[in-house]
Order: C-alpha cells, then structure tokens, then sequence
C-alpha cells in the first residue's frame, strides 16, 4: 500500500550504549515485542532486556504458550512471581514490580510506549527514555530467514492478484459498461471481501484491500466502492499479513478491462518505466531519496506534471515511492524525498510510483525488492500488463 | 473470548474538568480515537477537543475520506495547514504544531499516548496528563444505535457457530476417534481457517478463533491444534469485527460429538446453570464483583473446586466472569473480583463461567448481554447443548 505521511518518524540510530530495555505491548500492535520475543499474544505482555538477561513477563493464563513460543535465550516469568506479597492490593503495576524485581533505575522504551506506564515509572523514582529512532535499528535489517518469510506473503499475494486478473478476464461487459460475472456485478465491496475471505483460508489476514476503479484510483488510499467498469483503471493494491509468522506481503498491479484510452497507455508505461529504472540504481548504498529522484524524473521527462490540478487537488507521483516492509506494513527505510541516508543490505522495501489524476484516475504499480550490495532482487514473479481482454 | 489479566487498569472517574483533549492512533489500536471521530483510517492520524471544538488532522491522502466519514461536529484539518513556514525542515511534530495553533498548554491524553510524542510536547513546555481511568468513559455505557452494532456481530458469530455445530454433527468417527467430513480431518487449524475465511466474506474479521479439543481445552486461551475427537470437550471461542462499525461480538459454546462423560456432563451442566444464575443478578445497580460472586458461589455449591491441581495448574474456575465489549473486545465494566463498582443501564458485557481441569480439558459458555434497568438482556439466541449426535 502507498506510504504513509511518517509525520514524526526520525533516523535510527545506535542504542547500544543503553543498558535496559523495556516494552509493553502485544503482537499485534508492536513489531518490537514481537521481534524481541517472537511471543505471538494478543494481550499486552512485557519484554524486557537487562545487563544481558531478556524476558517476558505473562499472565498465568499464557505462561505455557510462552514458553512453546518465545525465541531462544529469552526467559519467561509470570506477572505474580515479581509482586512481594500486598503488592496488588497496593496497586503495584506490573512494570514497577519488574523494575523493583531487576533493580532498575533506567528504562529505553519504544516511543509508542504508553504513556500512562511512563507515568507509573516516573512516579517511582525510574526514569524513562524515548527511543526516537527505532527501537530495534536491527529490524530494518533483514535475516535470509526473516526474507523466507516475506517472500511467503508475496507468493500468497501473487496468487490472489491472478485469482483477480481472472476474475476480471471472465468477467463480461453488460449494458451500463459493469463487469458482470456468473450474473454478479462484480463490484469493489464483494470483490474485497471474496479476495479476503481466500487469503484466511491459506493462513493470511488481509483488511483494508484495495480495489479501486475509475475516479476513486486517484486517491491511493480509497479502497474503492461500487461497481469496476470496463475502459477505467482499476488499482488493485493488496496487503496480507501471514498468520503464523506476522510478516507481510504488498503488491499493486493497474488493470483495464478492454481497451484503455491512450493517456492512460501512457501513464501506465510511464509507471512501469520508473519502476523499472528505481530497479536499475536501487542496492546498498544508494540513498533512499535517489533512488525515489529516479523515478520521479522519469516520470517528469515522460511528460506526467506532479502538482496541484485546477480544483487544487494534488495530481501526478505525489507519495513516496516506497516503504520497509516485514513485521510492519510500513517500516524504515524509506524511498522518498525525507530519507537521505543509504540503503543497506538485507532491506527490503517496495517500490511503488505512481500517477494521479481526478479527471481520470490513477495507476501505480508495486513489486516487493530486497535490497542486495550488487543490486536489487524483485520478490516479484508477476508481469505488469494492463489490458485484461 | 475469556478476560485478559487487567494488571493496570483503574476505575473510570469523571475528566469533564480538563478542558483540552488529544489522542494520536488509528481505528485498529485506539477505540477512543474512533469512538471520538468515526473515521476509520488504519493509519495515525491525530484527534482534539478544545474549547468546544472538536476536529481530526490528517494527512493530505486521508482528507477527502476523513471528510465522508467523521461524526458530526467533528472538523477536518490537514497537517499542512498547521505548519507555519519552515516548521517542516525544523522538524517541528504535527502534535506540536497543533497545540501552537490552539494555543493549547495542557493535553489530556489515553494512557495509551505514545511516550514519545509526549516528551516531544513537554519539551516545548506543554503539559501532558494521562486518563488512567478511560479516555471517554461514557464508552462503557451503549447506546441502542451501538447496540444495535454488536447484536448484529452477535448475529454473524452464532451463524458460524451453528455451521460448526452442523460440521461436527455430520462428521464421521474414525478409527483412530478423529471426526471426519468430507474425507478430510477436522483439525482446529483447519476450521479455523475455515470459519475465518466465512467470517470474511460476511464482512467480518476474526482472528484467533479458539476451537479446543480435549486438554487444549484446559487452557482458556489455547486455540487448539490437531484433530478433533469424539467423546472429548470441544471449546468453540469466536469473537469476530465487524468491519464496517469495528463492534466486536464473541460468544463460546462447548460441544462434545457422540457421549460425553459423566464428569463432564455435570460440569456442562455446573457451568450453565452458573449462566442462568449470574442473569438472574444482572442489572443495574448490581456490582461486577457481586455478579461474578454468584456465578463462582454456584459452581462451588456444585462440588467444583477452584485453585491449584496436583500439578500446581490453575483449574476450576480461574478467570472473571466476563468483560465489556463495544469497540474493544476488553473494556469496561468487568464481572471480575477487582470490579467492585455497580453495573449502569447500556454495559454490554460477556458472561463466561468456565470450569478448566488439566486432567480432561474444558466447559466455557458464553453470551453478551445488556445491563438494563430491570435486568439483563441476552443478545444471544442460541442454546447451550453440549453433546452432538
């Protein structure tokens, strides 16, 4: 899916010189916990590292799933193995009974870490740093294992994106320009649900799936309503996060059923071409905001104006042009104008241009890429076509 | 789904004396930022109240969708219309621009504020206190339209639950006591899968989906694994969203295909009429604390007992008599020991007595009901039987 504004992201930087460590959270709303345990709950749990002890802390109801669950070396305690006794009837806070417990004085938290616990800490006399950059710089830095998994996702995606395209092959054109298959009007809403019921029946959880045709293309972030008509673009941007290892997929192709109009033959080329020259200078040391000027000066030497339309509606490659992806749909690096700094080894991110018009529509096009020292590698199989007959 | 360990929470108590209100998340991980807004956007974006005012800023993709979805009263504001010049490459936080442009000096925020755009507004000399006690409050008390919002998630989860009564009616029994339909093994990673991806093109999501068979059972939050067998308790735990309100349901049958033993048909029954004995005492008025007493009396006065097996396992009846459920599947009020204050007309919360030993498994059963005046009213419709032909 398209980058988010990272409104108040900052570069990561080394932490290695803090010695304790402490998360609440669970694995559904915190990569971090999930990276540092590999504890799988959707219950909030802590993790903490401490003069090189790591661990969680659980309730009774998930000790034994802990213990099947957690990464090597990391320790699981139960929340009522840290309260001395009157402790709860005192209202000790779990995190303050752990500080108690290791006898710590001084917290790195991610800065997602809720506030309210801060509060509890700093209320004891412990006291608690942000961890601006990245909680986990490491993350960013993908193992070959951790791009097992991604390249999991990505061939899940692909097999629905061809579930998709066939769909809209079969499809016939009825009187009012509705793609009609097996009497149904295949319509954005049912075509979402259809896609995303087949990902939970491989193992995959996808929400918020893209289908978006004609005008609503032109905003990345409308998933699209109503029937998909024959002659538009249809943006197809889809997202699954695989059930057993969290790791996503992202992937975007634009069809058009029939023929499409020639300025949108020339978009879509257009798209494909900076896709493929973001390809051609993406690998490590290539700074994540060159490789965006690449495909941004394709598409402006092909002729697409990025700017502001007559309504005042931003027009033309108005996003960046990609995102880490891994245990985090948008994660460091990025692809954009924002981020200055070289790309790394074992970075996987997408790559994802694009173009935008209200009087129209939009495509884009994205492939997933892992960042390589001689180059990029496209974890995508799929070709980029347009025209579905 | 059974009560998570609430090691933090606190009770709610009246914020209306703080004047200024914030809240930065998403509709996927703050349900106050929801309930504030109604705007369903997977990605941060930032809510207010102040001086009467009430608004949402969003970014320049999300601000046409924002527009179609947010509550009535609430305004739309882009991040850039908050920047004065040059705050962007002075890297100055959208929290920050918003409270130069408020002129706000103090912030409630949800305990849930993440820590470090809290200290990025206390550097600029901007006050941040935390609502331990729930952001919005009157969140725990429904009204008939939220109401009418988790009945029909109700709706959908027992019509999937009756498919899975309908799958293990007509299973087979194998030679090895392994139910079979279809010539294939009903595993629990397999109907997991499948009722998720049924959920799905309802319009639902359900993740998580516990069905446990045997000592899984014992367990309350295993999901299970492995093939079902005859003769042997299956837990059946289901709490889907629905995705276009983002009310949960959730509700729990337990099943035996074929004879249940003695042991467990009494405990089946213990369990039930513990049920119907907490729906006699819930009301209005009625403490969370008394209610689940009532329950927990009923299943000693039944010859369960409750603390420590042999093993030193938990078993008996270990977990709160049930939760809240609105736009969280935990929240406010709790059935629970820790829940002494009254229950008010419009809580929606479970009622789930269970009874767990490690030696053979489980019984859980679970409705939603409503807190009314005169007494309680049960969402559910579908009865509580425990063997299936």
């Amino acid at each position: 899916m398209p980058p988010k504004s990272d409104f108040s992201s900052k570069n990561a930087k080394s932490l290695s010189t803090f010695p304790s460590k402490l998360i609440i959270g669970n694995a559904v709303n915190s990569a971090d916990i999930l990276y540092g345990s590999r504890f799988r709950a959707e219950d909030d749990f802590i993790y903490f590292e401490h003069e090189g002890r790591k661990g969680i802390v659980v309730s009774s109801l998930e000790y034994s799933r802990a213990l099947e669950q957690v990464k090597k070396g990391v320790e699981v305690l139960e929340y009522s193995s840290l309260m001395r006794k009157n402790d709860l009837a005192k209202g000790i806070s779990a995190e303050v009974a752990l500080s108690r417990f290791l006898q710590v004085k001084e917290w790195l938290v991610p800065a997602s870490f809720p506030f309210g616990k801060a509060v509890n800490l700093c209320k004891e006399g412990i006291s608690v740093q942000s961890a601006d950059g990245g909680f986990f710089p490491e993350r960013e830095v993908k193992t070959e294992e951790e791009i097992a998994c991604i390249r999991k996702s990505v061939h899940a995606v692909e097999e629905i994106m061809k579930e998709l395209q066939n769909m809209i092959r079969e499809a016939r054109v009825n009187s009012q320009n509705y793609l009609v298959l097996a009497d149904k009007v295949l319509t954005s809403e049912y075509l979402r649900r259809e896609l995303e019921s087949n990902f939970k029946r491989m193992g995959f959880t996808a929400n918020h799936t893209i289908i978006a045709c004609g005008k609503d293309a032109a905003a990345p972030h409308n998933t699209g309503h109503g029937p998909l008509r024959a002659g538009e673009t249809i943006v197809a941007d889809i997202f699954p996060r695989d059930d057993e290892t969290f790791y996503w997929g992202d992937m975007t192709r634009t069809f058009v059923k029939g023929k499409a109009p020639l300025h949108v033959k020339k978009a879509f080329d257009a798209v494909k071409g900076a896709s493929l020259a973001a390809f051609k200078v993406l690998r490590a040391g290539s700074s994540g905001a060159g490789v965006h000027a690449v495909a941004a000066e394709y598409l402006k030497e092909a002729g697409f104006v990025t700017g502001k339309d007559e309504n005042n509606l931003p027009c033309g490659f108005f996003h960046g042009l990609g995102h880490g992806v891994g245990l985090e749909i948008h994660e460091g690096p990025r692809l954009s104008p924002s981020y200055p700094q070289k790309l790394v080894a074992g970075n996987v991110v997408s790559v994802e241009p694009g173009l935008y018009y209200a009087s129209w529509g939009g495509i884009r096009l994205e492939d997933l890429a892992v960042v390589r020292e001689e180059g990029a590698e496209d974890l995508n199989t799929m070709e980029m076509e347009l025209e579905i007959p």
